[in-house]
């Protein structure tokens, strides 16, 4: 059985954010995304592909589609295809995100 | 912006496992399972579509392609397309989970 202690796979930069796979298929990505005070993915956006945001530690200042949002651990969002969306680690601690993408960008 | 708190999507029934939509696109399906000591989703499978739990709160016992694990919070395991998977409550205590589907089942 495939399974992971997400915990476990976390890895931090002090040069940039780290993209952490956890899974992957033809279908989806799964990752942990890990950024230090004052690191961000900056804003992009996937044609096709839909991707959505979990807030698994710390405060995440998310940019969608133009509007802001500072959310906290717990908190969930959904970056819909074809929307910018970029995310920033404004607070003093560090940021744990769980990510899901689907279909896998080509 | 399309955010939400997951501790306020969660919902348990006395009768069955309830599963609470969060997030649904064209691409994917995002819920939480909520199950009370006892209930189970049964082993099923998808001919096309992944799913990935991840255990938010309390113990799972996992079956997928006919092994078992006991998968605590923090654990995320991976069904692929095609293989019989499901998940049994046998704790005393509620357990939830975070499940992705890709892509969204016919």
């Amino acid at each position: 059985m495939d399974y992971v202690n997400l915990a476990q796979k976390r890895r931090f930069s002090d040069e940039k954010m780290q993209k952490v796979p956890v899974f992957a298929s033809e279908q989806m990505f799964f990752d942990q995304y890990c950024l230090k005070p004052g690191q961000w993915q900056k804003v992009h956006s996937h044609a096709d592909a839909d991707k959505i945001y979990v807030v698994l530690e710390g405060e995440a200042l998310f940019e969608i589609g133009g509007e802001k949002e500072l959310l906290a651990e717990g908190m969930a969002v959904f970056a819909p295809a074809g929307v910018a969306h970029g995310v920033r680690n404004d607070s003093d601690s560090q940021l744990v995100l769980l990510v899901t993408m689907a279909p896998k960008p080509a």
